[in-house]
């Protein structure tokens, strides 16, 4: 009790200060998520601030963006490092946060569409965000669902430019600080983005079923 | 066997159309995501295309779409029905695959945002879809990550764009198939955008950050 510093805690005082209870915190230690904290004996470790940020992180991952332990301890190797250049750790921040393939799917009719928007500035070495993209295809196709014409570029249209403004945002100072930026933005923005388009198809639907109707 | 009549097949028939394992199909039908067969026998049921076509359907939506069992099932009965008029079912059938509420969400901030957007038609029953927005937002925040001024406005804007081409292409000539364009539109259609983006993240970053440096 004696050496616990100003700044340090114990676990208790971890558990009251982020508000996740003790055994959660002890599965997260058991499960990587979060950091060791330093010993000070052979049965107490003391924690400090970086336990109580990354705390606030894991939940955000885990309840917030929907991740699974292993995509969230993925999300946060990225964001831990090290990194090169920025440009180099893109391509990689994203594909730690884009689920494995499972069997095949027509990479080519994907191939062909992102030819046909003019997106020719991918890393050819990440196959698994094409994979991605020919899956949900490949996903709407077996399930019988037709989407009306025109409808896929409208959506790369408007992905791209959503994408465009999100790049433009990405931090220059720091390779870390940009790494966060993408592998948080990826993950976080996600659920947004969905719930946003929930909310705006029922507010469509309202004006073009709920008028003139009833 | 000399009771499978032309266009009737049985279960080891069925798994060889479908491509989908007999012990796989036997497992969707414990788990109600399959309809039965027809008994012809104590042991022996028959099965028809519209067992192939569901195969097909719950293929995609635990697949591409990447839902549960239990998130299947629901889109499912959304899809069987019974429905009443296009403008009534729209909230429910997007209801049953928005994920249920996990804890509380600053559901102020949601409907404030909400209501700055100009979205005033939604269904104020219909708590589940501005809970999911402000846990998103909360789970933003929660990480500790900043969104750039004006992003929220932005995504908002893209969304409510795609809704409107999306809800203007839902047909009205059955309310089943309403119902069956807005609930699998909703499921499958989200895949498909979460690749897109990060295909046009890839692409922008590209031109950012690999031109000019190298």
């Amino acid at each position: 009790m004696s050496n616990v510093k100003e700044g340090f805690m114990r676990i208790s005082q971890l558990a009251e200060r982020s508000g996740v209870p003790v055994p959660t915190i002890k599965y997260y230690l058991r499960e990587n998520l979060l950091h060791e904290g330093e010993l000070t004996s052979a049965t107490q470790a003391r924690y400090d601030d970086s336990h109580v940020q990354r705390l606030r992180l894991v939940r955000a991952l885990l309840g917030g963006a929907g991740l699974t332990v292993a995509g969230a301890r993925s999300v946060i190797e990225q964001i831990e490092g090290p990194h090169d250049t920025v440009g180099e750790v893109l391509g990689v921040a994203q594909g730690s946060v884009t689920a494995d393939v499972e069997g095949q799917a027509d990479l080519d009719r994907a191939m062909g569409l992102i030819r046909g928007w003019g997106w020719d500035h991918l890393d050819p070495s990440d196959i698994a965000s094409v994979s991605a993209l020919a899956r949900a295809l490949d996903g709407i196709d077996a399930a019988g669902f037709d989407l009306p014409d025109g409808m896929l570029d409208h959506y790369a249209h408007h992905m791209a430019d959503i994408a465009s403004e999100e790049v433009a945002g990405i931090p220059t100072e720091s390779v870390d600080a940009a790494v966060r930026y993408v592998v948080l933005g990826t993950v976080l923005v996600e659920p947004l983005l969905l719930a946003l388009r929930r909310l705006a198809q029922q507010d469509a639907s309202g004006r073009r079923f709920l008028h003139g109707a009833s």
